[in-house]
């Protein structure tokens, strides 16, 4: 990517004191870049912070400046829709390690002047959950009607929840998982490999030498792309349909229609992600393992909280299964949470949270105007 | 690879009268690099051809002059095993367009005198077959006693049937499908971008600059062997487990195990296979589709075959699932074919045909000395 992330049309809050990583080292100059819906109520009781996905940007319910396409949850959030923007003050902030104006590799290093690259530190879901923090202080807001995610931002909501219990009235992990399986590590090291044998990568280095490794952002963006869609919804969407041409070319072009779309998706992927936030943020997914980081067993870390848990998976999703998110229902309920589940049937894969699943929508507007009701909103 | 593969040690046949190509072109110069284990019996009833995966080679019983190591099917082929060498005559090809013997783009262009690289055509499933019936015709066997194969191998094994069903008694397509689906072409492809995204790869012309893509070869594997286990399996062999250390290094090195189990897989099969011959023969998987080739439904294809099927697939193979395979079951039943199926409970993905399934092995040892009953051998 090309752009000055500096200068993205949304809010900013920068905090010069030091924040604390979970590898033991600061980042003295934090900003936070995000984006905000709705308005605050006086009591500043209805907040809710949306946490977004690996890929993901705070433009969930606003035009993105870079792609020009509408916001990522533009079909959830907004006026009318089940996070109603009429009732409540949506927040939503880039990760900390991202690439659209919060602090992250491409970053300038206080220290030296110079862009972080590589010297930028590994940083875990609970460092980006720890920025987000700094900016609900700073915005002044004591508790947050609700924390949302899907994905890895399930799991930054997993994280508000085990870390900040007070903070938070509600919590709707959606097709995540409490750590990052085998499959999981795998498949993002896919991806980092691709972009570390990328020559334009330079080591990490390619801000400075004026290269960008764009064909192994590429490479990375379509093997995660493929992890996102069911085999069915493949099928559905592609099956073995041609690109362009009524026969096989007997060649290596993009033949089948599922070619050109991979290749599409890689292609339009390095106009708007930075190769390095790329590797820093799949680490942080692959470091996720919330018992290990609270030294508690699930069930030990959420005992007697007072959260109210929506979760919510999807029967297509193989990244992140139900059975995945049923362990999540499990180790809650045996602590006595009060923990609502909903399984949707749908063969639209791990992305079937970013589209259209009425049944998901009428779970989310239920649970959030119950939550609602009770916060006396 | 740095070897000569002429110079493996095995057995050669070579053929002059041009083959004819799906793509309307011929290979003027054939090669067919094969083992064979056991004896050919003096009325020539007991041979058995076993198709290769496409990393596959010919070694399938035999040390592996490259790897030293066993043959891949040790376990199931050998005196006493299963497909008893002591009773049947084995054979087993190197695929047209792979790197160990037989015609593909690391062979010499007869036209031109140097290596094919990318002029070397793009063949199909069913040009691999016409190459291995050129074999058989050449050691004069009229009638395989069976034809036996797993994933590509699988799909060899339908063509076979389908295409020479006077010459098989039997066929064993084991956790394969009768077309790609765009989930394993999509798959496939992410291999052949990172290939061709090495500068390396230099146009395909590797061998003539004196490069060699290891890194993009590298990456294909990884990201294909990432599909060849489950999730369950990759969980219990690895699971979060940490590559000699006791805690994240917070960095970009293999941490997890199966980080590194996964660039070891990279790393040593560039020692093994050729770049050029993974582009060409994932393409050939890519365009398989046997109703597409046939221009008849897969029922109306074996319709009254005297062809004896086992199929076989594993539970745990989400690359060509059970499903897959028994929708195979399905068109061979409706067309009156004498089909078996075993649908082995297995959590070892699609690797589970190499690997220990005694319940598969019972199965294969059943089915093979019913048909030799039969065949009188």
């Amino acid at each position: 990517m090309n752009t000055d992330q500096n200068k993205l049309p949304c809010s900013y809050f920068r905090d010069t004191k030091p924040l604390l990583l979970e590898n033991g080292t600061t980042i003295d100059e934090l900003t936070v870049a995000y984006e905000s819906y709705g308005k605050l109520n006086q009591d500043k009781s209805n907040a809710i912070i949306i946490c977004h996905a690996l890929s993901g940007d705070q433009f969930l319910a606003s035009k993105n400046p870079l792609t020009n396409k509408d916001g990522w949850w533009n079909r959830m959030v907004g006026s009318g829709k089940p996070i109603d923007t009429d009732k409540y003050f949506v927040i939503c902030a880039n990760v900390l390690g991202g690439c659209l104006g919060s602090t992250g590799p491409t970053s300038i290093n206080p220290s030296t002047g110079e862009e972080y690259g590589l010297n930028f530190p590994v940083i875990t879901i609970s460092d980006m959950v720890n920025a987000q923090m700094r900016l609900i202080q700073y915005l002044e807001i004591d508790k947050l009607l609700s924390v949302i995610g899907g994905s890895m931002g399930g799991m930054q909501v997993l994280e508000w929840a085990a870390s900040y219990p007070s903070s938070i009235l509600s919590a709707i992990p959606i097709a995540t998982s409490s750590r990052h399986t085998a499959q999981n590590i795998a498949f993002h090291e896919l991806g980092r490999q691709a972009i570390m044998a990328d020559p334009d990568w330079s080591g990490g280095n390619y801000i400075k030498v004026g290269t960008n490794p764009n064909k192994g952002l590429s490479i990375a963006r379509m093997t995660a792309h493929v992890t996102y869609l069911s085999e069915a919804s493949l099928t559905k969407k592609f099956g073995r349909r041609l690109q362009d041409k009524e026969e096989i070319s007997f060649g290596f072009d993009a033949d089948f229609q599922i070619e050109s779309y991979l290749r599409h998706q890689g292609l339009t992927f390095v106009d708007r992600f930075d190769a390095n936030s790329y590797l820093y943020i799949t680490r942080a997914m692959d470091y996720f393992d919330l018992e290990k980081t609270h030294k508690k067993s699930l069930t030990e870390i959420f005992e007697n909280t007072d959260i109210k848990f929506l979760i919510a998976s999807f029967t297509g999703d193989w990244l992140y299964p139900p059975s995945e998110n049923l362990m999540i229902v499990r180790a809650l309920s045996a602590g006595g949470a009060d923990v609502s589940f909903v399984n949707i049937e749908s063969d639209k894969g791990h992305d079937a949270f970013l589209l259209e699943e009425p049944e998901f929508d009428d779970a989310m507007r239920g649970f959030i105007n119950s939550i609602s009701i009770e916060a006396k909103i």
